[in-house]
């Protein structure tokens, strides 16, 4: 018997409509793969197990990322954790890699492959060409997982991108198999939005990290259910973190990119979350308008057809609304995962969660 | 008839145990003045009115700030908007003068007026001693008010300053006069919060200058009061913005407010903003710990006691919840106004609001 | 006997050719006037004199820039100062007012000055449009000027529009009255580069407003004159600022401009700066490339033809070598100024300086 | 016969004292370790050589750099490269990691390697205590080395830091092996200074991985060696990037490590950089002052100790001669490289600069 996603069982989050998957993978040319590793039980031996662990990567078009680099940008609300070529990012307003996501000390591993995975595809990179700087953010999946184990390696980069595709697999599977989200099981999570702007539709597409927030936080669509569940769900002593990428065909550059980024917190807030301490709250943006070649031909000023910001709002809405989902869809979508040395973290109760919201007047 | 503040009729705001007056001047030391210009009614005159604007002043501590300044900084979610001394604030990470608060094109005013205040009490300031680049903020009331006309001049901070105290008025008044907040009237707004870290209480105080959103949007404890309430108000034609200003005796450097301020931004978005376009959506931080002379006296090494990281979540949490309210506030306290060209911003029906509260089982 | 420009006697800083003008109105459309206040002598009394301060406008172009704002950006090498208009740059990548430079007390009426200009000139601002934010910076002449009394004033915003036009006087005038340089008489500098980029040819102007440093760090063209020098002046107690504007027709977008930006604050290192801890060193930067109306009508996507960041660094060149040129150029023309108290800075002794760049090889 | 350092063969770079080693190492506790990978010749075979590339760690103390974060910070002059860990530098304001330096390609390895050199002396991270994300920085060593071959793995690392010590190797050694600086050969280069403040003696020491500009910028002391030596080395078709690390035992926090790492590209352009578009130009400063437990036992105030900004030019005076040293010094012992495809890079020629810097009056 499967989880309804939170939409499919009656959650609403706005007005805005939805795209065709309610998938990141809306946006025209985005795919996402999952590696998922998952293997062992009970007591934790470093080194052997038990593995709840894995590699998610956004791939944001079909092309080479290299050599066709999209506009993109990264807002740390907080910024405890990591997120490699993040400064190259932002010198250029670029992305020019897949974007890898996996557990924090795996961060390594999934750089390396997305390095191999590149310099495969460009063989000038290296030599003639630039050096390969990728993009990987992560959150900590150690209370699941046997993190100090190491067991995230480049070739599982690979295996991900091989598997990528438009159906995007949530809860807990890929870099989510071992997340935790205000202490049920979380993970992955994705959502989308239809948004017209003075007659043109654009899409944004979020997928989600989900690893952060404690109960007592969790908030859907205004009810705080996590205060009136009567789970037992354990505590996790240290609060994880949220990995927040957000896809739009909409034609904006980095700066642009970047407010949009920012609306995203926005969105994390509505489910709860008070961004604490030890949660690295990452948001990664791209848009897919306005590619060019990274060694243009002959041509040396290129032309942007950039949205004027007058009419982003829109797309305000939208990404708020939309980050809020995808959350909620990684809690609707994570099943009870048991881990290293027995820890447990229960998926959210789907029943008594849509009872609460209906006697808050909601559905 | 007064109208109520949002707790007072019953709005719960999470379960972060609130100061003595709910305001921002439950911060040791903390004052708040306004001075509220109201004049003409009708057709708009530029120069003549109708006026509806004013001054709000913060006051971070009894003592002059030019030689006291307080650990400080400032988060901008959306930089639409003004703040001026904005860079030495970020270099320093200090606030080394009187916070003032007012519309738009007052800022040269009200700048001017902290100059001449602050040169009254520092006959070196300018001299030997560092000129003086004061902190002010500023909102758009132009729906209301005669913007273009000015009104506010240097002598109305010196109003402001001199009816400082501990009892702040919410709504329509000093800066607040001509604000509108999701359509309804808003103004300044303002909470408290006592947050226990380890033993040790510590007081975050929040006041907003609240001009922002869309009556759709609006929502209070998670219920989206806008979209639901029968309200025929009109609507503007631009989105404004909001300044939270946050004072906290909690001991903190600025890159810690930093942290703070981000989250306010997270309150902000649990009253439905999603930071639209226009609206410079900025906020300013500081503590009242660790104060040290400008010109420390034969002393080269200063000491701070700070609060480590670890301990900062219960802030946070402390501050997403008292921005909601101190917003929520704005509204609940802001009486209809009308200004200029007969524009009419209705007072939030508090009743109405109330009702659909019950109705979603808050209250 | 008019003292000549560093260039006129020599003086060599790099090889990238200059304009005509070799001023930053060699960049097409760019205007540059100055208001002058100079009045009394001797003893400071407070609010009479003696006066040595001004006020200095740079137009970027010929339109109102309010509703044809130009890309821009700014970068705080040393953010001890007074920048109006910061926020809203950055998160809009534009400049949409006249650019203003005055004494650091003095911004407020020179903010109020071009807020009355633009309202002038755009009857809807402030009441169906936007209100209006505008971009003054400054530094601090108070060791010349009776800084306290605040003698700058709106109207002579107005002055120096009217005074505009493409000839740049340098040295003590404008904003440049009362500012002193490596201990010497500075100000107003200004210098240009015609850049080659792939075919195409670019203008590069940059205007400073001098007022930093001491006299032993003092450096031309690599020899450390101010060390050399057999001079007698004053050494004043704390150190001033350096404001650099760069113009550009380089189809360049805010980031890009940033980067300019960064790379000016190398020129003043060339000439011997270290970004003393009271320098506010601060660079603003526009292109007058991809101009747009602020309410373009009936179009939503807006075409921007910008320049490949791998063609930057020619750019990057000529921007490092006219700051260093166009310093150095304030203090050529900077001639000894006696102001508040007596206090004298003197002019550069040019054969002195001349010589010493012979004994080492240049000229 | 050993090439001579910058200052043993008379150049001088500013006034300030040097420390005893004139190396980063001056700052008590810093230490730095080589690991240098140098294997084959002739022609390039991906995977087998020629390798000319290496490791370099720089150790903030002798303790764990984990369990006792120093304050620290960075700034990117020009990101056009990697650090990894830089969101986490920057929202704590601490480097909690040994720092690697290596190729660009390499950095996935060490950061692997600290990784598992961090986790076996923390054997509670990534179990009940925070997980480990490393600070890594990198240049791109291309010209000369097999940078496809990935030829740095993770135990690379290790032997770094057991080579560590006081004395610090310069030029082509560890990270610097295949360095280009100038179109000479770089890498490696270090200096210090012993700065007084008030009575008060602080040391700052810098070490730089050099690999950036182009011959005909390389000025020494002012002069302009690289357009005046007869020299006809190659050009490098990219320009490399520049990491410079900075140590100090001054009492600084994070806010004001950033003002330093601010000044150290003043010094870098002191040596005729432009910090051109591909040069990663990228800064890490931290202080050795006012360490504390990552997990203090009991304690949730902390007291740090800081200088007043006041007091902080003399700092930056140090910081930009200190890094133009380091940068000269690399290039003064940086011995002619012939690596990958036989691409060849000459040693500076020292004799011919010395010449050239008597002929224009130094020495």
């Amino acid at each position: 018997m499967s989880r309804p996603r939170a939409r499919e069982a009656g959650v609403r989050f706005g007005d805005v409509p939805i795209g065709s998957k309610n998938a990141i993978t809306d946006v025209e040319g985005v795919k996402v793969g999952h590696c998922t590793l998952r293997k062992g039980d009970g007591k934790l031996i470093q080194g052997e197990g038990p593995v709840r662990t894995g590699v998610t990567v956004i791939l944001p078009h079909g092309d080479d990322l290299y050599s066709r680099p999209v506009k993109g940008t990264y807002f740390a609300l907080n910024g405890c954790g990591g997120l490699t070529g993040a400064l190259q990012v932002e010198e250029f307003g670029k992305i020019d890699s897949v974007i890898g996501l996996t557990n924090t000390m795996g961060m390594a591993s999934v750089a390396e492959g997305i390095v191999k995975y590149t310099l495969e595809r460009n063989p000038l990179a290296g030599i003639e060409h630039d050096t390969v700087i990728p993009v990987v953010s992560e959150c900590d999946d150690s209370y699941l997982n046997d993190a100090r184990g190491l067991h995230v390696r480049p070739e599982h980069v690979f295996e991900a991108i091989a598997a990528a595709g438009d159906n995007v697999s949530e809860g807990a599977v890929g870099a989510g198999t071992g997340m935790v989200c205000y202490d049920f099981k979380g993970g992955i999570g994705t959502s989308s939005r239809k948004v017209e702007v003075q007659g043109e539709e654009y899409s944004i597409g979020i997928i989600v990290l989900s690893n952060h927030g404690e109960r007592e936080e969790l908030t859907i669509d205004g009810v705080h259910v996590g205060k009136l569940l009567d789970a037992s769900n354990p505590h996790r002593k240290e609060n994880g973190s949220i990995v927040t990428v957000i896809a739009t065909d909409a034609p904006l550059d980095a700066r642009q990119l970047r407010r949009i980024a920012k609306r995203a917190g926005m969105g994390l807030a509505l489910t709860g979350s008070c961004a604490r301490n030890g949660s690295g709250d990452i948001m990664i943006a791209f848009s897919t308008a306005n590619v060019h070649d990274r060694y243009p031909e002959k041509r040396f000023v290129l032309t942007d057809n950039l949205l004027v910001d007058n009419e982003m709002s829109a797309l305000f809405r939208a990404t708020v609304d939309c980050t809020a989902e995808a959350i909620v869809n990684s809690l609707f979508k994570g099943e009870t995962v048991r881990g290293r040395d027995d820890n447990t973290v229960p998926g959210l109760p789907i029943d008594e969660t849509l009872q609460l919201l209906k006697a808050h007047g909601r559905l």
